[in-house]
C-alpha cells in the first residue's frame, strides 16, 4: 500500500495571513452573500441564475419553467460547499441557517428513489440517464456530494450527506457491468472524485468501488457516448432544436482511450483535470501502480508542454480545450479559471502520494496567478478566460479574440468559475499542509495556526510570513511533548539560494533536500523555530524554444508571482516595448497599489512611432527610445482602467 | 470631367514573358480544362460542383435537384470569362465551341422575362428578389454580365451579351426608387462594377445609371437588409432550417453608412473591394468628386492600416472580413485570394483616374505574392486563405487556425477563388498599361507587345524584361510615324536607385518623376528604346509599430517579391530562428527551384534546444547558434513537402 500524506483537514488549519486573510474575508463577507443573491436572481443587470428557483419548482413549492443550464444545480452545490468551508473557520449561525434551509429544500426536491436533479425533474421527466454525454447528470450529483461531505465535516449535520448517500446508492444500482445496468459514465467527470470524498466521509467501500468503476470503464470500446448517441437517434443536447447534432468526440471527454493508456492531456481542460484528480485519489487508495503511472505521465505532459506560466491550461476557446504540445498562444488563449482550480486539485492529490516540489510549485503557480487573478478586487466580477495578452480593441473587433474579455464580468450565465473560486479560497487551509504518522509537510507559505496528530501525539504549527511580498517564513513547532518527527518544507523550484535555520542555527539544505522538500528530522520541543529565508530575486524567464508564441520574449517573476505590464503604467501599445534583460531590475512595495503589492521596475525601450509617416512597411531601421518599464503582479491586472496587458515582453538584446 | 487613362484592352496586349507566360499557359492548358471538368463534376475526390448540371436542369434538359451554393452559377460565369480572355490571345476553335454551347445552355435557362438564376429557377421558384441580403442574386447576375462582355469583346458574338442585356433591363425595372420597385441592392456587391462594363460594351446609359443607383442607395436609412429580413419573417438563408436566424449586420455588407461617408474598410473583404472598384468606375465616368474622395479614403485605410505585406486583406475567418486598423495577425489571418484580386481591380480603376505609384505598387504586391501564391505549380490546387505563418500541426489541432490550410486544396465546394485566379491571369494584359490621348502608362513590368491609338496615330510598344528575377526593362517604342507623346513608366516605391535611358542616353529620373511615374515626353521615332534599370536589392522590412503582430520582426523582399522561410530549407520550428539584419544578404537564381526562381540567403541564429531539459520555462539564457537562413519567394511556398512557413522573422539585434 502507498503511504498517504493526507492533506490537513480544514478544521486543523486556521489561516491568519497578510496576503490571504483579505481574500478569505472577501469570500466570506462579499462573495458568499453576493453569490446567494445571484442564486436567487437578485443581481441587477446580471443574467438570472434560476438555481434556487429550480429547486423550489422541483420541490413543488412553486410552479414555472426550469431556468439556466442543465447543470444549474451545481451553483447551489458550490455555494453550499463554500459556506461549509467558511463555517469551519468562522461560525455564523445566520449563514448556517440559510444553508440548512437550502438543504431542506434540496431534500424536498429529491425523488422517492433517491434521484436528485432539477433539470430532469422539471424539464425532462422520464428522460433521466438518456444523455450522459451532454447533460452532466452525474457531474451535478458529484458537486452535490462534495457539498454534502463539506457540510457534514463543518457542522456534523448529516441531512445532505444522507440525501446524497441515497442518491449515490441509486447511482450504484443504475450504473455498472451487470445485466440491466447502464455500462456508461458521465460526459463531464466530477462524480469520480466526489465519490472518493463520500467514501472518506462514510467509510462505505461501495462509493470507492463505484468511482473505480467509472474510471476503469471510461474509454473502453465500443464508445459509450457514441452508442448512447445512436440509441438517442443521433441527437445532442447542445444542438437542441436548431443546431447540429454531431457525433460525440470521445477525446473531448477523455474517453478516447482507457485512462491508463492516455499519454497526453486532451479535450475539455476542466473535465480532464477533474478526472486526473480522481485517478490520483483512486491510485492512492488502491495502490494501483498503472493508474499512478498514468497520473504521472499526464501531469508531466501538462506541466512540461501544455501549461501557461500563470498556471493556466486550455489553449483554445473551441471546446475550452487543450490543443497539443507547445501550442500556448497568449492572445487566443482560454485558460479557464475552473481548469486551474482542477489543476490545483490534481497537484494536491499527487502531493498526498509523493511529495515532490514540482506538484507544490505548480499548485502555487496556478493559485497565485491564474486563480486569484480571475477575481476582481471587490470579489464581484470574474474572468472565465485568463489571457496573457490583452488588446481591448481586438477583444471587441477580432472574432478570434472575442472570448478574451478585457474587463471582468459579473456572475455568468454559465457560472462555474465564480463559485469554484469561492469554494477553493474558503478551503485554502487544506492545501497548505499534509502529513503522515511521522512527517508534516508544508506546501504553501501561508500564515496559519494548525494542529496535527502524529501517532498519539498532538503537534501544533504556527506559520508566520509576509509571503509572497517577502521571503521569510517562520514555523514555530509545538508538540505537546518533546517528540522526534520530521517537518518537511517545500523549497520552491524558482528559488535559487535559501537559508534554513532551526532555533537560529543554520541547517545545510543540500544535505536534507529531496525532491524539492527539505526534511528536518529531530526531536522537536515546544517553541522550536524553523525559519526559511527564500531568495526573492526578480527572475526573467523565457519559454522552451518549441513554445513558438513566446519566442524572443521574457516573462517577469518574483517569488511565485508572475508579473505583467499594463497600459495604465506603460502607455498603450505594449508590443512596442522591449525589456533589457541585462539591466538592473528592482522591486518595491507600494502600499497604494490596489491594496498593497510589490511593483517591479527595469529598463527597456519603446519603438518610436514618430518617425513613421503613412507607410505600413518600410526598411528596417529600429529607433527605440530608452524607457522605464513598470510591472505589477499578474493577479492584479484589469483592476484599474481598461487597457492593454502583456505577460510576455520582447527582450531587447537577444544576443546575451 | 476627369480624364480617364483607359486600361489597355486585352486585344491590344500580347504577353510574351519569362515569368508570366508559363502562368498563362497553365491557365490555358490546365486550369481552364480542369475547371471545365470540375464544373461538370468530373474531378475524382473533389466535391462536385453541380454548376453545369444546374443549368441543364433549369433549361429543362435534365431533371434533378439544384446542387451547390446559391451562387453556383458564377463558377460557370468566371470560367466563361477566363475562356473569353484566353481566346483573345489564343484562338482555340474547340474551346470556343464548348463556350458557345455553354452559352446556348445558359440562354435556354433564361426565363421569358429575362430572369436568369438556376437556384431560384430550380429550388425556390417564385421567391426571386426576396432575399437580396443573403442569396447573391444580383452578384450572380453581375458575374454573368462580366462573362458576357468579355465573350463579346473576344469573339464579337452577342448572344450572351443580349441575354444579359435582357436581364439587366429586367433588373432595372425591378430595382429603383419608383413606386412598385424594390428600393434595395445586393448583399454581395459585384453587379455594380459589372454594369459599368455593360455600359462600356453597349453604350447604354441605363446600365451606368443602374450601377449608380445601387451605389448611391447603399447604406441609406432605414437599412434595406434589416427591412427585408423583417419582411421575410426574420429568417436568413444561411441559417437555413437549423442554424440561427440572426439579424443582418449592415457593416458586413458595407451598408452601415452611405458609401461616401465610409472612412474605414469594414466587413467582408471581397464585398468591400468589389464595391470600391465600382465606386471608382463610377467616379471616373461621372466626375463625382465626393465618390472619388471616398475611394481615396478607403484605399488609404486599406493600404496604410489593413493590408498584409503580401497584398492580402481580411484579418479574420469570421465573415472573411476586415477587423480594424493594424490588426493583422499572421497565424489566424484570412487574406482570401479573391479579396486580393478585388484589391487589384480597385487599384487598376484608381490608376485610370490618377496614375500614382501607390496604386501600381499595391497592384503589383497583391499580384506577385498573394494571388499567384494561391495556386499550386500544377494549376490544380488552390489556397483560399493565404497565411503568413503556418505551423501544420496547429492548422490541424488548434481550431482558431483550422481555416489556415498547410497544403493547397482541390477545387472547393465554394469555389470562388480558383476561377477568379484564372480570369485574372487570362486578362493580365489589361493591367500592364493604360493610356489617354497623349500618354501611355506602363504599370507592370511584363514582357509584351502592345499597340495604342494616340489620336489618329498608332503606337506599338515592345516590352522586354526578365523581371522580377532581374531589374532591367527595355521598351522599344514604335509609332507609325515620328510623334510627340509621353511614355510614363512606374518607378516602384521599393526601388531605391534606378537608371533610365532613352536610346542609351541617361535621363534624370528626379526631374521627370511625379507620383511614382517617370514621364518621358519627346518625339518618339520607331525603334527608340526606353530602358529602366531597377535596383533589385534585398530589403529587410519591418512593420509600423502599431502592427503588434510583427513587433521585432522583419520580412524579406526583393523587387516585388516577398520572401518566406520554409521548413524544407530551414528545418522545423522557424520561430526559433532570428535573422541578422546587419549581415550580408545574397541572392542567386536557382534553376532547380520549382521551375526556376531567385533564392535569398543570409546569416541568422537558431535558439538551441539541446540545453533544455524537461522544463517549459527557465531563467533567460539565450544560446543561439549561428546558421544560414534560406528564403524563397512567398508565391512558391507549399509546393514541396508539407511544413512550416513564415514571412515575418524575428530580428536578432533589435538595437541597430
Amino acid at each position: 500500500m502507498l503511504r498517504l500524506n493526507r492533506s490537513a483537514a480544514l478544521k486543523q488549519v486556521r489561516i491568519e495571513d497578510d496576503f490571504w486573510t483579505p481574500f478569505k474575508n472577501l469570500v466570506r463577507e462579499v462573495v458568499i452573500p453576493y453569490q446567494w443573491d445571484a442564486l436567487n436572481d437578485r443581481i441587477p443587470d446580471a443574467e438570472p441564475s434560476h438555481a434556487i428557483r429550480n429547486f423550489r419548482i422541483a420541490a413543488g413549492k412553486e410552479t414555472g419553467e426550469f431556468g439556466g443550464f442543465v447543470f444549474q444545480d451545481t451553483d447551489v452545490a458550490k455555494w453550499l460547499e463554500a459556506v461549509a468551508h467558511s463555517l469551519q473557520e468562522h461560525p455564523d449561525p445566520e449563514l448556517e441557517k440559510l444553508a440548512d434551509e437550502t438543504i431542506d429544500l434540496i431534500a424536498e426536491a429529491q425523488h422517492e428513489d433517491g434521484y436528485l436533479n432539477t433539470y430532469y425533474t422539471i424539464k425532462e421527466p422520464g428522460k433521466q440517464w438518456t444523455n450522459l454525454t451532454d447533460c452532466h447528470e452525474l457531474y451535478t450529483a458529484g458537486h452535490m456530494m462534495e457539498a454534502a461531505v463539506a457540510y457534514y465535516e463543518a457542522t456534523g449535520k448529516r441531512k445532505l450527506l444522507d440525501v446524497m448517500c441515497k442518491f449515490a446508492d441509486l447511482i450504484g444500482q443504475v450504473f455498472g457491468r451487470e445485466e440491466g445496468q447502464i455500462r456508461g459514465y458521465d460526459g463531464h467527470q466530477e462524480i469520480e472524485l466526489a465519490l472518493v470524498k463520500m467514501y472518506e466521509a462514510t467509510g462505505n467501500d461501495a462509493y470507492l468501488k463505484l468511482s473505480q468503476y467509472f474510471i476503469d470503464e471510461r474509454g473502453q470500446e465500443p464508445s459509450f457516448f457514441i452508442k448512447e448517441w445512436e440509441q438517442r437517434g443521433m441527437t445532442r443536447h447542445w444542438g437542441d432544436a436548431k443546431g447540429p447534432h454531431t457525433k460525440p468526440d470521445p477525446s473531448y471527454h477523455q474517453s478516447h482511450l482507457p485512462v491508463r493508456e492516455q499519454k497526453e492531456a486532451v479535450g475539455h481542460a476542466v473535465r480532464a483535470v477533474y478526472m486526473y484528480t480522481a485517478m490520483a485519489d483512486l491510485a492512492a487508495r488502491t495502490s494501483d501502480a498503472s493508474l499512478l503511472e498514468a497520473c504521472r505521465t499526464l501531469w508531466r505532459n501538462i506541466v512540461q508542454k501544455q501549461m501557461y506560466i500563470t498556471g493556466g491550461i486550455g489553449s483554445t476557446a473551441h471546446g475550452e480545450a487543450f490543443t497539443f504540445d507547445y501550442d500556448l498562444p497568449n492572445d487566443t488563449i482560454y485558460a479557464e479559471t475552473c481548469a486551474s482550480i482542477g489543476l490545483i486539485f490534481f497537484a494536491q492529490r499527487m502531493l498526498q502520494i509523493e511529495p515532490k516540489g514540482e506538484y507544490g510549485d505548480v499548485m502555487e503557480r496556478a493559485l497565485y496567478n491564474n486563480v486569484i487573478g480571475s477575481m476582481s478586487q471587490d470579489g464581484k466580477q470574474y474572468f472565465y478566460v485568463n489571457p496573457l495578452e490583452v488588446w481591448p480593441e481586438a477583444s471587441e473587433k477580432n472574432p478570434a479574440r472575442r472570448h478574451v474579455k478585457a474587463v471582468r464580468q459579473k456572475w455568468f450565465g454559465c457560472s462555474c468559475c465564480p463559485p469554484n473560486v469561492a469554494r477553493l479560497l474558503a478551503s485554502l487551509g487544506a492545501y497548505v499542509y499534509s502529513s503522515n504518522e511521522d512527517t508534516i509537510y508544508t506546501h504553501l507559505f501561508i500564515g496559519s495556526k494548525s494542529s496535527f496528530q502524529l501517532g498519539d501525539k498532538r503537534v501544533e504549527l504556527n506559520q508566520e510570513t509576509h509571503y509572497p511580498n517577502e521571503g521569510h517564513v517562520r514555523i514555530t513547532v509545538n508538540p505537546e511533548q518533546a517528540l522526534e518527527f520530521t517537518v518537511a518544507i517545500r523549497i520552491p523550484g524558482w528559488s535559487r539560494s535559501n537559508k534554513l535555520t532551526v532555533n537560529g542555527e543554520s541547517v545545510d539544505i543540500g544535505a536534507i533536500r529531496r525532491d524539492g522538500y527539505a526534511y528536518v528530522t529531530r526531536t522537536w520541543k515546544a517553541g522550536d523555530k524553523l525559519e526559511l529565508e527564500l531568495s526573492m530575486d526578480i527572475h526573467l524567464l523565457h519559454a522552451h524554444p518549441q513554445l513558438r508564441a513566446n519566442a524572443g520574449m521574457a516573462a517577469i517573476q518574483r517569488g511565485p508571482l508572475v508579473y505583467c505590464l499594463e497600459e495604465a503604467d506603460n502607455g498603450s501599445n505594449l508590443s512596442a516595448i522591449t525589456i533589457d534583460a541585462r539591466g538592473e531590475w528592482t522591486f518595491r512595495y507600494d502600499a497604494d497599489l490596489l491594496g498593497g503589492a510589490v511593483r517591479i521596475e527595469g529598463s527597456g525601450y519603446r519603438e518610436d512611432e514618430s518617425s513613421w509617416n503613412e507607410e505600413l512597411y518600410r526598411p528596417v531601421q529600429f529607433a527605440p527610445s530608452p524607457i522605464r518599464v513598470h510591472a505589477i503582479p499578474y493577479y492584479l491586472w484589469g483592476n484599474r482602467k481598461q487597457g492593454e496587458m502583456r505577460v510576455w515582453i520582447r527582450v531587447h538584446q537577444t544576443g546575451i
